[in-house]
């Protein structure tokens, strides 16, 4: 049997939001590698998966650091890419787990760009957060004409400033730890009565915040919350 | 038992890249509403389901005029609004099936706008077309500080230039009858190296071009076309 590497999305936190892809695929793994080290994020990816894995499954878990020595970073990701590889080599079948989407922010992709495009690599697609917060919302995020900016609350302000400016509708990732900041920014936006903020969509800890002029600078947020800003919902209701 | 509506996501084409949850449901459904209408989108989403549903399902396709009469439409969305509600307080569990993502570009949309925020609905996300892409095409979306638009191809020019200078990735949708404005936009932004077009992904029929400067502007394209643009991802390899 030929080894093959999966990277596998697990959507965004509710165990039966994965594809039926992914959940056909480990339960033929022979070892699942798991990513550890966010706050929040450690067991999971693992904790999602876990009722889907075969019983022959080995599990690995890797931890990233989330450091900002990025020589530190890069030979974890040189390690991670060579244990994978060096397991395809042996005839494994071997799949990488990650949250939400393999592609959109994810720490996969640092792998990817060592791995680069063998045959016998798949990427699963899973749900976004985003989606699962549109829908958990039920606050659409695009339609017909309108433009989606996707925006990690990491970027510089200006830039988050001029997407709030010019898109008729606006993910804001990462929104933990800089949630004032961001908030400061849709108030002078004007744009405070078209924001929801989500943490956790999907699992048993949702909280959904729809007025945020009234949501307090220091209010205490999960890691995983999410800004959905649609400027055109509620008049178009 | 007390009726219920589930706004379905079904992925970008494949069976197996719908959730758990929304194959799950198909299974226990009274009614399915699938929608038709569009080229090549009239069976498309109802053939990406069947397998999940179970033999008591009613299936109902309902026919979306592509009109450019808005009257028309909204006739449409309102009677479709209409007999969903009409069932649920019949106390059937009905299904609306909507292809990539229920809340992105799609007309389930204007039916929310009618049904609103009831207890009875449900929304199951579902994987985009565009996260199925970047998996298929090995082309990350976004990373770290990166920013991503969503843009559909009927956007103003102007719009559509400003995303392309501003975004370090972008997707444009709706290619279809537009792609050689669209290509002349990229070779002006000096992207069509960092652009990769695809149609159907996750289909029988994909179909993907990575040298967009080399294809016909008079190219024929499948409905299903999307165009992926990272800045970045080349040179970070």
């Amino acid at each position: 049997m030929t080894g093959k590497l999966y990277a596998l999305s697990t959507g965004p936190g509710a165990s039966d939001l994965i594809t039926v892809r992914a959940a056909r695929t480990l339960g033929s793994l022979d070892i699942l590698y798991a990513p550890a080290g966010r706050k929040g994020g450690d067991s999971l990816a693992l904790s999602i998966v876990r009722e889907y894995l075969g019983e022959q499954t080995e599990i690995r878990c890797c931890h990233f650091p989330m450091s900002a020595d990025s020589a530190e970073k890069e030979a974890v990701w040189n390690d991670v890419a060579a244990a994978l590889v060096q397991e395809v080599q042996a005839g494994k079948q071997v799949g990488f787990i990650t949250l939400g989407d393999a592609m959109l922010f994810s720490t996969w992709v640092f792998l990817l760009a060592r791995i680069g495009n063998p045959e016998w690599l798949e990427i699963v697609p899973g749900v976004t957060s985003f989606a699962a917060i549109a829908a958990r919302s039920k606050t659409p995020l695009a339609m017909e004409q309108q433009s989606m900016a996707v925006i990690a609350c990491t970027a510089p302000e200006t830039e988050i400033a001029q997407a709030l400016a010019q898109h008729d509708s606006l993910v804001l990732m990462k929104v933990y730890g800089r949630f004032a900041r961001i908030k400061a920014l849709l108030a002078q936006a004007g744009l405070l009565e078209c924001a929801l903020m989500m943490a956790e969509a999907t699992l048993p800890g949702e909280q959904c915040w729809h007025n945020l002029a009234d949501v307090s600078d220091d209010q205490p947020l999960p890691y995983f919350s999410t800004i959905l800003v649609n400027k055109q919902w509620r008049t178009a209701q």
